[in-house]
């Protein structure tokens, strides 16, 4: 897939139009100049391995440089932009390739201006003295999910100029929340690429084959048929009772278990085109047919996963379909006979949070776990469950959000809860027994909300006979 | 393949006889402890986006650790091991897997001690009253690689002992020189299965493909069959004119280029298997059938990759072999009509490193370009490219190292050659014209240094019939 340059120039657009907004609503002209430093590349320890270099994802939003070692900056009153790429030494042209002028740059990225990284403080030397109050708004907040913050770009002479560090990160993370027509466009790529390869692994799929195999055919599907060098995540490629690790494939969890006949398998596996990445989790029994617990399982997590979907619109609270989905979870618990008592009773007392301890899903795009989930003057809730949202807005249109319901047989949750004198009185605990060491079911698509409702951008076989069809070869979509 | 944690208890072993011999000569007694820290996970800037984790290989060398966060030691009087385990968050049982107590890994591992890391002070206060002149020998010194240095260990309480820095560096890195049996196991088999995926790419190469397609189809040979999740680097899978871009790959040049009738492509591609790594570069022209021209640079190669394995031994110079190959590689391009005039003379003004600017090969081991190439004492060549070589030893039994002579055309180079007052005598210019711009050649097979020879590692077609024979269907090993 082409990828116009466009996406980033109306990115670019739309960041000044918010920084004028936000700037006159404090009594500031924006007079000034947005810089962000991109991604350097970085050796492993001490040795010369290079791992390959992936872009800072919000400089990678403005201005979609895959190179290390550039700056970008826009003009906030003019919307005028400028790259810096680095001066490479005459060496690079014999190992690393031929060292391209300023002018192709410009030309690659379609910006307006190019020079050299040494070149900054004079070029901005020269916009300072065309007007006055000039600033350099650089990037500096928390990032909700990791907790870290991210780096001010930094160069030689900037202590020269004054220098904003509060106003940029709220109102750039708040632009990457809602997609426009071009992002949406290749979000729907990277997520087909996606869905065409967890189709190929369930076809190819069946006991004696190990996890690692089936994140292989994942990696190569989407390398190969998509172009996707980069995954958004570690592949998740889990089976038998390791599909109840969430954030299972992790080097010390390597994904390296034989698949057994019997086993589910959870794979939670994305690509990434672009920058922009997919996030996509199927479930299936390794054989190809489900066994009635199976069912029980994947049916629960299927009713909330309809559930949500049906009920995603403009104005939803993200809260509210959380509950949404942990509620359809617990109703069909207590219809097998695994659970017993009021549903009501058991929302009260968090039991959902025992099945899906994680939240319903997260805002996707350059990152896996995009920005956005907490603006200023939001918070966590701190009730089990809940805690782990990744968001807890309202919907609106143009948000793409992963919708994820999941349930699972943690005993780290489990035996604390078969323990407490509230949650303990919901367990049939005969009934729960087969269920342990069983694993966990997850079913989780990409959602981008409309007007009106909402557009799944992932394709994959959801119900039983779908994905029991899909893996005896049947094709897909039908 | 299962390896044996057996492999990194003789590595320890003999660390530690090295350690007590080096320090006798220097008259100290060696009463302490060797102190290695294991690598952290890291975070992609400020996001929870976390890259796969892969070991220090140090860390590695000794202990064979897959998960980040530990910390490792050993008694150089006794030899006695211990790891240090990270104390989990119990959430990581919920998000990660289970949480394993410190006697799992000592089973794991076979060491004869674990603790958690927030244990070190006691457990060295402990060894410390044991002995006198008790001291901690840390990691500290140069790459020669990459010029970095190693990041000593550190933790809380450390500075309560005598910390040794100049001792460990250049016995653990001449340690890691001379690879033990178990060791060679491991490389024979990373090779076999590295070179196995190479024969996959040639068999499935043909014009219309894209460069990562070829790519794509190596990392998922080595991951699918293999078991190989990690590659010693970067793929280089570069066609036509790219070829002669040493190092191409990496994001700025990211494999993307469409394959054409009559390119030649170089592929340099090497999987890695429990930290221990290939490097492995086949050439061989994109439709499957050789050019004159193609046949001539491929030729000059090949030429150069014999005489070097031929000649291979115990007490060979690396410098020797590496202007043996320059030569080789001279003698075919004037035999072919494309230079002139004495070889000895092309040798003297250095005619080769524009042909060939890289070394003739490295040290190959848990990194790609492995530890001990200057040992103190030895100094680089300045001259031209005899200054990239990545190392300037005689051949000792044991050595495993990479045999990559090759042939490029590279403008950068080939330029200031041409208008250079004693070079360009020895160009007949309209012969070499129709060799620019279309690429080099490489050969790099991994040679292990024997008693009386060399193990050619490598299981790849290099004759020019065999290639053809190869890319037509015919199965290698013959």
């Amino acid at each position: 897939m082409e990828v116009s340059m466009e996406l980033h120039r109306e990115n670019r657009e739309k960041l000044c139009r918010r920084m004028r907004e936000k700037l006159e609503s404090m009594g500031q002209d924006g007079n000034g100049e947005v810089l962000l430093q991109g991604g350097e590349e970085h050796n492993r320890y001490d040795t010369d391995h290079t791992p390959l270099f992936r872009q800072e994802s919000y400089f990678a939003y403005l201005f979609g440089v895959k190179e290390p070692g550039f700056f970008g900056s826009v003009d906030v009153s003019t919307g005028v932009s400028t790259l810096f790429c680095p001066r490479l030494d005459p060496e690079y042209a014999v190992w690393l390739g031929e060292i391209q002028p300023p002018k192709y740059f410009k030309e690659l990225y379609g910006v307006d201006e190019v020079y050299y990284v040494d070149e900054m403080a004079d070029v901005f030397g020269v916009k300072e003295r065309s007007s006055s109050d000039w600033k350099l708004y650089v990037l500096y907040g928390k990032n909700t999910d990791s907790g870290s913050f991210s780096k001010p770009a930094e160069f030689q002479g900037i202590e020269k100029w004054s220098v904003d560090k509060d106003v940029l990160h709220s109102v750039l993370s708040e632009c990457r929340v809602h997609k426009s027509d071009l992002e949406i466009e290749l979000m729907r790529y990277v997520c087909k690429v996606s869905s065409a390869a967890h189709i190929q692994v369930m076809q190819e799929c069946k006991p004696g084959m190990t996890e690692y195999q089936l994140e292989a055919i994942f990696l190569h599907h989407v390398y190969r048929y998509g172009g996707c060098r980069h995954c958004s995540y570690t592949c998740i490629c889990a089976t038998g009772a390791n599909s109840s690790v969430l954030h299972y494939g992790h080097a010390s969890a390597p994904n390296d278990r034989l698949l057994q006949d019997g086993d589910m398998a959870l794979l939670d596996m994305g690509a990434e085109y672009h920058f922009y990445g997919s996030d996509i989790t199927c479930s299936f029994p390794v054989n190809g047919t489900f066994t009635n617990n199976q069912r029980i399982v994947y049916g629960a997590v299927l009713k909330a996963w309809k559930a949500v979907i049906a009920a995603i619109r403009p104005g939803v609270s993200w809260v509210d379909l959380h509950k949404l989905a942990e509620t359809r979870i617990l109703e069909t618990l207590k219809e097998n006979g695994v659970l017993q008592g009021d549903v009501e009773a058991m929302m009260e007392s968090r039991l959902g949070a025992i099945f899906m301890p994680h939240g319903l899903g997260h805002f996707l795009g350059l990152d896996t776990h995009d920005t956005g989930g907490y603006p200023l003057g939001t918070e966590r809730i701190s009730a089990p469950g809940l805690k782990s949202l990744r968001t807890v807005r309202t919907l609106e249109q143009g948000m793409v959000i992963t919708v994820e319901p999941g349930c699972y047989f943690i005993e780290a949750l489990l035996v604390p809860a078969l323990e407490d004198p509230v949650k303990s009185n919901f367990f049939v605990k005969p009934a729960l027994e087969p269920f342990r060491h069983s694993g966990g079911v997850r079913l989780e698509d990409d959602i981008l909300v409309t007007a009106n409702g909402c557009e799944n951008l992932t394709i994959c076989p959801r119900e039983i006979e779908d994905v029991e069809a899909v893996m005896k070869g049947g094709s897909w979509p039908k």
